[in-house]
């Protein structure tokens, strides 16, 4: 008996982290598509770390973070194209510490003013999302490889 | 403690809500793209507002709702095409008086018959969702913005 | 009162299962697309059925699901293509038995080496889940059909 009600509270504790990360991303990536990158760079940790494959090198810290997205987006309005990044297939895995590895399939998708969208790219992409003082989750270290390289 | 129990109380709220939109967004697509246009109406209120990029003025109203999905599902059908709906990183944000705005990416994909699949269309998808008196989500108003249009 | 408590009993029973449902189907299908053929294969009950449309009749139990996937995913290295399957728009319906049939949409994605992602196949995967003796929950029997065949 103590054994199942145990496990309802901890299927019940998995489904508020579950649901918490899946809002977590849509706002998330909703803030980096609309090229509001300052807000965008606060949902990580001042220190946090994006391993991208468009980089040379890991980006560091809410700054570097920050010119990355502005930069990107001014590419693309000059472009006149909307990408939309799609965190899909989520896997959580909440570790001792509170801290939650997350595992997910990330859809790309670019959209030409007056055009068709495309499948822009296929990644995986790797989180570890920490809790900061107020309980809110943010982005310690994400690592994202491209489906069409090696 | 009293805060802990609070926000665990709350996050469970969250994590009901953000369930139930979910399956219903999955069940209400499902309607659509099977052409059950009258079940699919019957998912807004009755006054329900569709504010889509393809028509010219809001379709308002459960009649106007299934003659609209009627229309679209037959001429699918005669060039031999499935549509799917899929409204994906869902945020969800709870108002004070129960209802729910949400807003989402929404991909339209369109298979032939006997051909390949395309993404025909990416959107940003805003609801005002709210409850009827058996406490069932229904939609009072959607407003549907396309990457491809400025 | 009463009614209110079990009705939020039961929505958090719902939510617990409909995490539950959409984590399992993460892992399931990063198994597939690893190529973790055995792993794979044990997420099904050992006498489970896979009716795909790309096979003339049902796959039936673990040592021909581990077949299956060890070719597929060989003749995807050979051609230097990742593929991805997302099941998408989770529909669970669970059961007086406590079983769970559940409905979605299922993207496959294809991307070559050094090439784009393609929107491969769009499908519907109808599932009857069901839980072992841990409580963890296993595919019993899958039916998919493609949305490009009639």
């Amino acid at each position: 008996m103590t054994v199942q009600v145990e496990n309802v509270v901890d299927r019940t504790a998995f489904a508020r982290v579950y649901a918490e990360v899946q809002q977590f991303y849509a706002r998330h990536m909703y803030l980096l598509d609309s090229g509001a990158a300052r807000e965008w760079a606060e949902t990580f940790t001042p220190d946090g770390v994006f391993a991208a494959p468009s980089a040379p090198q890991p980006i560091v810290g809410r700054a570097a973070l920050t010119a990355g997205v502005e930069q990107a987006h001014a590419e693309l309005r000059d472009k006149g194209e909307q990408h939309r990044h799609l965190l899909l297939s989520v896997d959580v895995a909440p570790q001792q510490d509170g801290s939650l590895v997350v595992r997910s399939y990330a859809q790309i998708i670019a959209t030409p003013r007056d055009g068709a969208p495309r499948l822009h790219l296929m990644c995986v992409t790797r989180d570890l999302l920490v809790r900061d003082a107020d309980g809110r989750l943010l982005v310690r270290h994400r690592r994202v490889t491209r489906d069409d390289r090696a």
